[in-house]
């Protein structure tokens, strides 16, 4: 069996796939994922007439993973070529690198990574979206995901007696985003502690979604991350448009994943703040840094040894001082996922209801039902 | 030898590039493709200085074929990176994905498709750019063709008792073209029969151009394709700018391939409806469904066994409401191929003579010579 | 031990990376590269604020090299998808194809190309971005370079008696650079002559920055340069912002390289002339041909059999007609190398100062200290 993909590291054992090695000189696992999908949004809670229709690729990937030289040199590049992996759906300039790192291993329990990829933040974002219950991630990561970012990565899990573990992670980052231009802005700090009382994960279950593996003893893990982005240009940190004047940005995120028998419950909570967020431009236009509060929690359940339901709670919620131009979102889902060869080829459908404003009668425009169908096929 | 490459199906068999398998449960095919052409163009038929040079890497691609799981799991990515392939010629963002679609047999003879792959529309697109006795398909093929959209694919090849086979073929798409973004349209509808009264052609001979094979006996695909295109937001349905209104589109398209020791014959012929074409924005500024007729055929004869002569003459007519704004445009086209690998390496060089509003003497100036010289590299 | 990487030639022989072949029919090596840096500018020389940070991914290259047919018929393909491969640092449309060309050996002494690749100009520039011994190229380079072009090329060794080589190259190009339009605009010829008179360098050191292999005997390669491009529309010939008008522009370049026992010298000259360098619009804003003179000179020494030494001095000076709008420019910079397995996986340390206009005073605003940390790694 394939071992789960991490974001967070390379990929070295793969079942398929063009995998080339010579001795322990040099190994190069070359793979591809792509997501096809055919989604549907209703005009309003009530009005069940179509809005929008969301038919298309959504992500479309190549994956490099191996090591050069020695076993502790390792890498892991994954371009993407849809037009959302390379943010050209609100994006000006094509975007095809997600991840482009190098690692260098001083031990099993130590290493470091220069380049670029996922900051250690919720554990939701770092899951590779390969490996999702969901066919999206929630609206809460949406707003306060840390994301991609390019810097110094360092992993660490302390050394301990008893099953319990420990992991430290940390990056210095440019706090940009992927693929910044050379700029005159502060960095971004990341850290994050997770604790896993009962040990381990199965086959890195900790960072996927879903308990496959149907884990025999209850398995728990429990993180918090904190990130400080000084200096930052856009209204999401990482993410969203360019703010007029640059603002510090803090962002507080804890997280849990539980797993037992083919039950599983992810849950993050996540809070932005920044002084000051508000910043205008000589016309007197407005862009906001997106301060507040925000969680998703995700419940599942496999219902056969291929097959899963699962159920999403997500909302975020605006500060008092940015309402006028950030509103209140809230979503609950409903997910079927049939997994025919794990994550890497399945049939996902999702239902859903989203409203806003914490108005959640079928009669308010703003709300709406979704479904998606989507198969995700990858090696 | 290979096997002809198809853009509506998976390729199982190459003779070159990198092929991994294991057993019956994976496969993968990775194969790359250029063009590289220098042409010239002149001001007039009878002022032969140059208008334009046209020296560039014309395509570029790299595509992935292969199942995984299961033999009946196929897939079938295309990617593209010259300024064409991805639409910067004249479109505003990068468009990398050509094809990308997943495919499941249900038996030889019956086979689905989800992903974005091109239309069951008029042979000489369907027919890869690598398999085109021309350099460029044929204005025709630019006002009328379906393109590629993303949807829904069904192919169906009806069981006979002799020789002569049926084949139908129909899908469910945006209607948008490659790489739409979530919207609000209607969607496209199209369905295509094609009858084979001789029997199959030798290596997919009717979905590629020339008579390589130089068949032994006559053979010959006739097919019809009915599409309608709801809520169309593009001048030509898949394709062209942006309307200022939607407008249903409807496009029928006939057409035939015949091939006999060495002769070939390819014959189109086009027509688009559409009630009310014309589109007008707020300042008066028009833009319009290219509705009208066109037609494109092309006569061969193998001169060698690896040399090829091909007559071309393709015609588009635009009905008498639109003229003002679209012209009837003709061209005629001799060209010469030398097969150096069947279509996978080959040389190629085209002269031919163009001319709009059916005045095809010399002295207009809107007419032109135009010669072109290109190289085809592949494996 | 690797062949050095040339960029005039497919890369044959590969130590690591995916390499497939099939007799002498068949050969396709599949390969990748990228560099992530950090770097700093400071406000001024006094000033060591920092003005600027430079944390990317520089450069993320795939490259397949090989031949189809026939080990006569080769084919050199690059890719390149960081935001500045792709020209999106200035340019406004993503252009991943860096080369894509086809040789065809006549003899291993002359061989031909069709396609876009580097036109034979300065040493500098045609030397790998793989096996530069600073992390970026020079100033000189930056305003003369010939840079890559679509064209026609040719390369011929003149048979000799003794160990001294002259080397012939030429091309016959479109003169806009990378990934042109059709367009109506004259050509671009270039001619260089290379005079090697104590022979060969080791595994194509002529083209690799640093004495890597330690020659025994002093190497010598000395070169001229000559380019002529026709109704150029581009501010710096195949490169720069779009002219207002097109000029004629003429390019001359000398370089050399030496080496002996660890000891490197790379040095070169340019100079650009154009009649009328001044273009404007009609609204009376302008745009110049860089036209003027400059020079790189970089010695080093390899200290240890991994480890180099580098110092470089580069300036560019316009000519008296343009300097209302381009500055003179000069840098120094030092350079430390670690090669872990030779220009493939190496760590680069640079600091320099750059001045304009013959002011190098600490105290001008304009001036600055540089330092750049960079981890090169590729197969």
């Amino acid at each position: 069996k394939a071992q789960n993909e991490s974001d967070e590291r390379a990929l070295l054992e793969v079942q398929n796939g063009i995998s080339i090695s010579k001795d322990s000189l040099f190994k190069l696992n070359l793979r591809f994922r792509m997501q096809n999908r055919f989604g549907l949004r209703t005009e309003s809670g009530e009005d069940l007439s179509i809005e929008q229709t969301d038919f298309r690729v959504r992500r479309m990937r190549l994956r490099l993973d191996g090591y050069v030289l020695n076993p502790r040199i390792q890498y892991y590049i994954q371009l993407g070529f849809s037009k959302s992996d390379m943010d050209l759906d609100g994006g000006s300039f094509a975007q095809p690198i997600r991840d482009a790192i190098i690692y260098y291993y001083f031990n099993p329990n130590f290493y470091v990574g220069f380049g670029q990829s996922k900051l250690p933040g919720n554990r939701e974002r770092v899951v590779s979206s390969g490996n999702l219950q969901f066919v999206d991630r929630s609206i809460a990561n949406g707003v306060f995901t840390l994301d991609r970012d390019f810097g110094f990565f360092a992993y660490y899990t302390l050394p301990t007696k008893g099953k319990a573990q420990y992991q430290l992670k940390g990056a210095v980052s440019t706090g940009e985003g992927r693929n910044p231009s050379p700029g005159d802005n502060g960095l971004s700090y990341t850290g994050r502690i997770e604790f896993l009382p009962f040990g381990k994960f199965k086959n890195g279950g900790d960072y996927s979604e879903g308990d496959l593996e149907f884990e025999p003893k209850p398995k728990l893990s429990l993180a918090l991350t904190l990130n400080s982005n000084q200096n930052a240009v856009r209204a999401r940190g990482q993410l969203g448009s360019d703010l007029y004047a640059k603002r510090d940005q803090k962002v507080l995120i804890a997280d849990a994943m539980f797993k037992y028998r083919g039950w599983g419950v992810l849950a993050e909570y996540f809070q932005r703040k920044s002084p000051d967020p508000i910043t205008r431009n000589s016309a007197g236009a407005t862009r906001v840094v997106w301060i507040g509060k925000g969680h998703n929690i995700q419940l599942s359940k496999m219902i056969s040894s291929k097959s899963e339901l699962a159920l999403r709670y997500a909302e975020v919620r605006p500060e008092d001082e940015i309402k006028p131009y950030e509103s209140q979102g809230d979503e609950v889902a409903l997910g079927f996922s049939r997994y025919l060869n794990g994550h890497r080829i399945k049939l996902q459908g999702n239902l859903g209801y989203g409203w806003a404003n914490n108005e959640w009668n079928l009669v308010n425009t703003s709300n709406f039902w979704f479904g998606t169908f989507q198969v995700e096929f990858g090696i």
